[in-house]
Formats: C-alpha cells, sequence, structure tokens
C-alpha cells in the first residue's frame, strides 16, 4: 500500500471522521487542507513559511502546470518535485484535466485522450489517461490522480451522462497504467479515481459505485464547486460518501469557503484543497475566526491593531489591519504574500480544529457555533 | 545634534573611511546601503527578513510615494512611519523631488515650490521646500532630505545653473522651516541638505560650498546615476567630497551597481540607497561576490545548485538556480522574493565587508579584486 489511512474517531452526530494518513513523506492528519502550489511555489509563500506558520503536511501541485514550465525534463533531472521545490512533506498532483478544460486553448476531446494548445506559447500537446500517469510519476507525487473530465455547471443529463462514461473508461485505462509502472525516486505513490456526475444523483451514485469497486487507496469527488448552489454540492457529496468505502480517504477537489469546508467534513469528506485562500488573499479577503475581512474596505484605513489578534502566523501580529489595507490598495507584493499567508494559517487552524472537536465529540456543536461567524462580513 | 557621526577608521589609500551613525532608532555601521522601501515596504521582502537576513539598520522610504498612499492623516495616526511599517530600526525619507520629475503628470516648477498631478488618480498637489519639512516630519524619518530639483541628463548647463540657484533657494527655506519646527514622536530627526550641479565641476564645487555652509549634520549628493558615463559621476563625488566637510556622513543618492558602491566608497562616501537589488532581482539578475547571474537563461535550467553557494540569505540554501530560474520566468511571486532578499543580502554583505577592509587597511586591494569579479557575467 502506498499509503495508510487510519480512522482515529469517528463523530456520533455527523459522518465527520478524524483520522490519519500516512506517506512516505510525511503523516497527515485528517481533515487536511492542502495548499495550492500550482507551478510548484505556493503564491507568495516561502517554504519555510508553510512549514513554520501553517504547518501543512501535504500541499498540491498542477500537473498541466508543472508539465508545461519547468517540463518534464527538468523536474526529473531535479529527482522529482519534491527535490525541486525543496519540500519533504507530503505532495498530490491533480490530474490536469481540469485546467485543460478551463485555460488551454483549442481543445479537443477524443476518446484517446484531450488535444491542447498551451495557454503560454500556444504549442500543441495531448494528455491521455496513459500518460498523466506518467507524467506524475516523473514529478513524483505522493498521491496521483486519474485523468478525467471535470464537467462545467450547468451541464445537461446527456452531456454529463457521456462524459461520465468517458471518465469511467480513462479510469480504467490510467489504473492499468498505474499497475503497469513503477515510482521513480524510492517513494511509494498512491493513486485515486475520481467520480464525476455533474448534480445528477443518478450518476453521482453509477459514478461512486464504478469507483468503490476499484479499491484503491483513496477516492477523489471532482465536478462540484463549478458554480452549482451549494446546497447541491453538499446533496451530492451525501450521496456519493454512502457508496465510496468508509475505511479510504475521501478528497473533494477544489473545495471551498471555511463553511463548504466544514459541512463537508460533517458528510465525511478528509482531504481539501482550493486556491481561495491565497487567490482571494491576494485579493484583499481575509478569512478569520470572526468572519471575513475585506481589507480594501475604508473602514480599516485607521484600525491600528493586528490583522488578526488570534491569527496564526507570524504576519497575525507583525502588521496592523491599516497597513495591510495600505499594501493591497497599493498593489505592493508584501500585501498579497501576508495576506495569503494569513488565509493559509487560517485554513489549517479550521481543519486542525476539526480534528479536535472530532475527537472530542464536539465536532457538531462547534460546527453550528463556527457557522455563522465565518459567513459574516466584518 | 539630532544625529552622532564618528569616524572609525580611515583608509590611507583612498578616501574611504569606516564609521558608526547613531541615531535615536539604530547604530548604523557605514558605509551603508540603505534597501528601497518606496510605500512603506521593501517590495517582496517581509519587515522580519530584513531584520534577519539583511541586518539592514536603515530603509529608505519615497516621501512622494507615502504622501499620496497612505496619506499623511493615516501616518500621523500612526504615529509615524516607523509604527505604521513596524520597522524600529532607523529610517530615511527622500524629499520627493526625484519622483515629482519621473512619475508625476502636468508638473509645473515655480519658484514657490512643485504643481504636478498624482500618477494614481490625478488629483493636484503642491510640494514647497517648507511643507516637504512638514510632510517628513508626519513621517517621522530619522534623517530628512532638502527639497530639490534633481536635472536630468543631459542638462545644458544654463538649465543647470538656473535650477542650482533654485535648490539653494529652497535648502534655505527647507533648513528655516527644519529649524522652527519640532519632531512629533519623541525621536529626534536630522536634515540633509543635497549638492545639485549635474556634470559641471564648477557647479559642483558651488553646490557643495554653499552645501558645506550649512553645517548640517549629513550631506548628500543627487543629481548623479541618471544616465550620465559612470566616470562623470565619480569625478563629481571627488569634486564634491573635497569640499564637503569630512567628519559628517556624505550620502550618494540613488546608486548604485556593487561596482559603483565599491568605487564612491574609494571616494569618501557613507551611505547609498537604489532599488537595483529589488527591481533588478524581480527581473531575474541576481548580483554575488562571483558576478551578475541573469537567472532566465537557458544555462542555469538545469543548474540545481544553491542560488549562491556563499549567499547570505535563508533563500540562498534553500533553493537552487534552476527552480528559481523556473518561478521569475513563469512570473511567479517566489521568484520575486528570492531574488529579492538575495540581492538586498549581497549589497548589505558587500558594504559590511568594505567596513572590515577598510579597518584591516586592506581596502584598496580588496576592491581592486572584487571589481573585475562583481562586473563578470556568469
Amino acid at each position: 500500500m502506498a499509503l495508510e489511512f487510519k480512522i482515529l474517531h469517528q463523530d456520533k452526530e455527523s459522518h465527520a471522521r478524524a483520522g490519519r494518513i500516512i506517506t512516505d513523506h510525511s503523516e497527515i492528519q485528517t481533515p487536511v487542507f492542502m495548499p495550492v502550489g500550482t507551478a510548484g511555489s505556493v503564491k507568495g509563500v516561502h517554504q519555510r513559511e508553510l512549514l513554520d506558520d501553517t504547518d501543512a503536511p501535504i500541499i498540491l501541485g498542477n500537473t498541466y502546470h508543472l508539465y508545461l514550465r519547468p517540463g518534464l525534463e527538468v523536474l526529473k533531472e531535479a529527482g522529482g518535485l519534491h527535490r525541486f521545490m525543496n519540500w519533504n512533506r507530503s505532495i498530490l498532483t491533480d490530474s490536469g484535466g481540469y485546467q485543460v478544460f478551463s485555460l488551454a486553448a483549442n481543445r479537443k476531446l477524443k476518446p484517446e485522450g484531450a488535444w491542447f494548445s498551451s495557454h503560454i506559447d500556444g504549442s500543441k500537446h495531448v494528455f491521455t489517461p496513459e500518460n498523466i500517469v506518467d507524467t506524475q510519476r516523473l514529478i513524483g507525487a505522493d498521491i496521483m490522480m486519474a485523468f478525467d473530465e471535470c464537467t462545467p455547471w450547468p451541464c445537461d443529463l446527456q452531456y454529463a451522462k457521456h462524459s461520465l462514461r468517458l471518465t469511467h473508461q480513462w479510469l480504467d485505462r490510467g489504473l492499468q497504467r498505474f499497475r503497469a509502472s513503477d515510482p521513480l525516486y524510492g517513494h511509494d505513490q498512491a493513486f485515486f479515481p475520481i467520480v464525476q456526475g455533474s448534480v445528477y444523483k443518478e450518476l453521482r451514485k453509477e459514478s461512486a459505485g464504478y469507483v468503490a469497486e476499484k479499491e484503491a487507496d483513496g477516492n477523489a469527488i471532482g465536478g462540484l464547486s463549478v458554480g452549482e448552489p451549494a446546497e447541491e454540492m453538499y446533496a451530492m457529496i451525501e450521496v456519493v460518501n454512502e457508496i465510496l468505502p468508509a475505511d479510504k480517504p475521501r478528497y473533494l477537489m477544489g473545495v471551498g469557503t471555511p463553511v463548504n469546508i466544514l459541512e463537508a467534513i460533517s458528510l465525511g469528506v478528509d482531504l481539501f484543497d482550493c486556491v481561495m485562500p491565497t487567490r482571494n488573499g491576494r485579493n484583499g479577503m481575509l478569512f478569520t475566526s470572526e468572519g471575513i475581512i475585506n481589507i480594501r474596505n475604508r473602514k480599516w484605513m485607521n484600525d491600528f491593531t493586528p490583522v488578526d489578534i488570534s491569527g496564526h502566523s507570524f504576519v497575525d501580529r507583525q502588521y496592523s489591519r491599516a497597513y495591510l489595507r495600505h499594501l493591497i490598495i497599493s498593489g505592493e507584493m508584501l500585501g498579497a504574500q501576508i495576506a495569503s499567508l494569513h488565509n493559509l494559517a487560517f485554513y489549517m487552524w479550521l481543519v486542525r480544529k476539526a480534528f479536535e472537536k472530532i475527537k472530542n465529540g464536539t465536532f457538531t456543536a462547534w460546527k453550528r457555533s463556527m457557522i455563522p461567524a465565518l459567513s459574516t462580513r466584518l
């Protein structure tokens, strides 16, 4: 097994569980949030800050971006992404499917794979379920993802059905390549299938069943948080998690707000990733335990109190809200650095707190008390 | 005296001197380089990195930028720039003259002062020698600069003469306001006049004499490194330093490359500032003791050795050249952060080394050995 997963505590009032994943690179307490390091860097954040201030046990890399830049040759010669970026804890890579459909140009979807032009230089490429496994072997991710089509929202039933068939075929081909290939750098790699099916319960059930049969080390739920109402997302997670094996980690891809994360934890999800803490941070949005701050707002202009008095990173006490507002308004890089690190440290605190509350048997009450605060606009 | 200056060692083979400035905020070993914190932030660098990795005893703030954003009201309410940005060592502010002429629109120069429109929102403002003193009182800089006109290059003699007369009149008015006003935050403030005169020796002599008579706590040389050949710059520094009092610190504004700095130290300059380490760093230029690296160059693509094996900041050992190249090429913020911090730490190392060499009596030989390396393109 490339990955060991153990559930340590099961909440009695919800499907939330507190567990531990062990990879060859780190021990990961779940629920966990994975900071997004798109092109081998979590934007604006030094690796030592990721360690010291967020204590993230695992980060995410985007296969599409890494494949285009620095490219596989450099990554291979470096000895994989861990060494290239000097990150010794775990890394999960997505499969590039989402980026091919959201970033690349001239894309053509065929049963064999996806043809596309690079958004950087227009060069032509093809991703197949097989070469995406090879690519993730070269990157050296501890957890690799199956190549899938992430359906947009809204998406008609016919398209969703057709797409799901393709995603399942691709899964089988990816799995076959995964089983026929070996890790390159002396550490093991896991492979997670992805449940799709848009917002259609029947398709989601079918997909979850199909995925569950593979008995993979962990399973992912994709195609959510793409514009659909949160209630629909939660409904899909519920349906899917009834079918996905309970003793394997469940990863909800690309989600979400702090509220989304707490709700999904209560539905039995273990892993999360999202660009929100860094991307929204760069735009001046801060997540705190008291609510959301839009630091561009005039009301913070003369607020010389710390960024977040109960914050969890060094920036929270070193800088004031007025100073951070000034930096963001002025387009100073340091503003983006501060807000990104603050938000990541907050997200990591939130999932660690969830672990604790599940362990203590008080998760549901805590979640109920947190949700109004988390959605408040300060 | 707002500022204490002591020459500790005088080089025998050049005009270089090693000294110490003491302000109410810090002890500053000279020669010193001041990182540029334009709008209250050294771009891409956290305050704690400035302390831990560059150990800069003094940084520079731009009055023009700070006046426009965050503005004087916020700075005053914060208790000055030191508190606003949480920087407890010294700060020098320029007078805004240079930015009015290089950044602002619709500028009109009159004997009373300079009228201009903000480059940010087009709002109209006026800087006078008097209100620039008031502004720097509000900012709370340990060292304030006189309002001057920084002549462009090339500049005809007639214009340079006329401009110099204005700069001298403005100096007198600034000094008067300085003497008639008090610091606001409990720490003392010094006021440095600026020698101008373009590349005309006679004008430079006249200006240096005019400035010397003021018996200020320190004196600055402005209007250089604006495009003229380096030899002309050195010639002007030489002429001016023969006249400026030897027992007061001399500040060469906006200079320059590592080679410029060593040459100017040998001509008796004590303080420097320049955007080069951060601005060129953001573009991928690294200064090292072995030479200059353009990290965008293909030759670094597969160089997995540290950014600078003999470097002086934490980034030098944590990241490889190949990784830094990838970040800069990909436009990742972290690339700018790494290169900026590396360059600043290198500049600070360079001036500290100069201090040591002056102390040991080996400065000139060391400078001679360093200059070919510093100009090498690696």
